[in-house]
């Protein structure tokens, strides 16, 4: 199956002239490929195709690559964030089993069915701002069998939504409860986790939460290692609210990302220009936290640390669906320009997934496609709260 | 027509118990009146209805209530959001005609389709939120002939939407280039317009910005004793830049509302209390300007000055069409608990346009509503860049 997409203009995201602009573009792929991507005026004729799409202005652009986050759970926070502003302390709502170990018990107590459902409705609502590939980590089960729950109910996603769902183990989340002071164990209960977990083919990626309120560097090193004899690629919770080295870590395990990093060191920098480390930065958490240290941009720019941007779709620190407000908070918030925002959700996203195949439009290309009602895609980045209307293209098919 | 509105969780927001809430609620109304809400186990007979509309769970309630917005202009300033961000300085793109005087430039240059058509589909992505009644300024056509189309396009948003629209002059919004120099030539020329404006039936209120970059109080004064003189009531752009005791003048003159104020002094909110002048918060201008003084929202809840939220939708400091994200925003920016930014943008929203008959689910009132999927009206606060479903009923309608 041919298919001709045309009557829009077309950010390719393609690196080369600024945001790959053509002003009145067509594309053509053949089933799920890209094959031609050009202006309309040198497009392949209408016969080239078995079906022509008329789009009727608007822009096209890579579908969006929303590569981190945490959509498995079960529960939310509304109530503790509205006790939060009504005064409560965090201490206090932590002694009333608030914070991430209420999101753990709904989790562990919910059905699987629940968690799907849940997990589905959150994906359709990404999916209805254009992302066409998600990463989903676990972090929420924090045992064997829960962990494995979640991470089968990310596996469903992708079936039931026609999304690339990329998953991620994240047992080294926070410590569960039934660990208390026995950090060292819990590693090691999960070094034993991984392989079965990867055997059942339920990992694509090994993640931790390196922070002085989680996981040392010394315990991530263990996580990273049974990763890596494993075959599996690691990415890291690193930097966010204290140096500890976690990104230079990273990088020596050749970690396809390390995410957050406002407290990222020169030395963090360095390391993962080397090893061609992705900096995954995440405005929802910043905003949510009301964090004022921003991640070092300029410095990533100057070393060409590639800089991607993702939800961070989170109950306790980002309850965000919207990967459009994350590229205008990138922009107002973390200062990128709306180009590096919208590439950060789109090419460079599939970069820190490891994904080569998606994230530009150009020929050879698988044809994930998203496409809005708006006349420049700054428009993304400039207007906030928005939602235009969006077509979007999986593999060159139009989903639901 | 009695319609009886039932299989819902029902907030009033009448200010009796915390959000006026009802689990299991019924509301009906006669005509476009509420005759009764309360839960459903004491509610009227189906029979008592001639329509009953099944709402299938969520959360009702009132229309919301938009009191501050710019909604008629023509162009946008994306492309000038980009090259700030691409490291142009503001001094460089007022140089080149930017800013305001850009969007005053496009303004005169847009027809009156033009202006409605886009002011027509911004108000549509309001109504989208569940917004139900609407302010709307002129202020971006700084001229006799101007000024009055941006307000008869305000007018017609009404009459092709079925929302309440309130129409605000605000000609001294920003002085025009024809009157460089001029400021007090240009405050003599409004006071003039004012009155044949007000015979066309084109103003609802009279609003100014008073601020070192617009107008003085000695001018905003003259505006406002021109607008009493004719019966209307005034609002004003107060203390977002500097403390130029803006409240305290708008208060002496009965204002329904003082906006922004980020640099309110005690004196001030003495005034507004006294004169029952309401406090409207803008967190979108807040966030997009990055501003970092905050309104006194704990000196105002001390005094009593009743507290508003709106979008200030605007395309150079606040280009959102998100109501919900300004609950949110007025939460994490401003905190305010999520039931006062719920109440800000119904309940105080229509006290800030002197509407007594809504903003509030109770006999009496009219019948505009707002229903949302959601669990909880907290939950409007918590996630953020969220549209859940939403349906809105205007004076017992619904609306398209
Ligand atoms: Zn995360
Ligand atoms: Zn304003």
């Amino acid at each position: 199956m041919r298919r001709l997409w045309r009557g829009t203009a077309i950010a390719t995201m393609d690196g080369g002239s600024p945001w790959g602009w053509i002003p009145d573009g067509a594309l053509l792929a053949d089933g799920d490929r890209i094959t031609w991507v050009g202006p309309a005026s040198a497009s392949p004729p209408d016969q080239a195709a078995d079906v022509v799409i008329e789009l009727g202005g608007g822009v096209l652009l890579p579908g969006l690559v929303d590569a981190h986050t945490h959509l498995v759970y079960g529960g939310d926070r509304a109530a503790e964030f509205e006790r939060r502003l009504q005064g409560v302390s965090y201490e206090q709502i932590a002694r009333e089993g608030g914070g991430i170990r209420s999101t753990v018990a709904a989790t562990r107590a919910a059905s699987d069915d629940t968690l799907l459902a849940g997990a589905i409705r959150r994906a359709r609502a990404l999916m209805t701002e254009g992302v066409t590939t998600l990463e989903i980590k676990s972090g929420y089960g924090l045992s064997e069998h829960d962990e494995a729950r979640c991470l089968r109910v990310a596996r469903a996603v992708g079936t039931a939504t026609g999304l690339t769902v990329r998953t991620t183990a994240l047992p080294a989340h926070a410590l569960p409860p039934e660990y208390e002071g026995r950090a060292d164990d819990y590693i090691d209960a999960v070094c034993q986790w991984l392989p079965r977990w990867h055997a059942e083919g339920l990992v694509d990626a090994v993640d931790a939460f390196c922070e002085r309120i989680a996981f040392c560097p010394a315990q991530v090193e263990r996580v990273f290692s049974a990763a890596r004899s494993l075959g599996l690629p690691v990415k890291l919770h690193a930097e966010q609210l204290s140096d500890s080295g976690g990104a230079a870590l990273a990088a020596r395990h050749a970690a396809l990302s390390a995410d957050h990093l406002e407290w990222l060191s020169d030395e963090g920098i360095v390391a993962m220009a080397a090893a061609g480390t992705v900096a995954v930065l995440l405005p929802g958490a910043f905003h949510f936290l009301r964090e004022t240290r921003l991640p070092p941009i300029a410095r990533l720019r100057a070393a060409g640390v590639p800089i991607a941007v993702a939800t961070d779709h989170n109950p306790g620190s980002s309850p965000t669906l919207s990967p459009l407000l994350m590229i205008h908070l990138a922009c107002t918030l973390l200062r990128l320009t709306p180009e590096e925002a919208v590439a950060g959700i789109t090419r460079e996203g599939a970069r820190a997934l490891g994904l080569a195949d998606r994230g530009t439009l150009r020929p050879g290309q698988r044809a994930d496609l998203a496409h809005f009602d708006i006349d420049h895609p700054r428009a993304l980045a400039y207007a906030f709260g928005q939602h235009p209307a969006c077509r979007t293209w999986v593999a060159g098919q139009e989903t639901a």
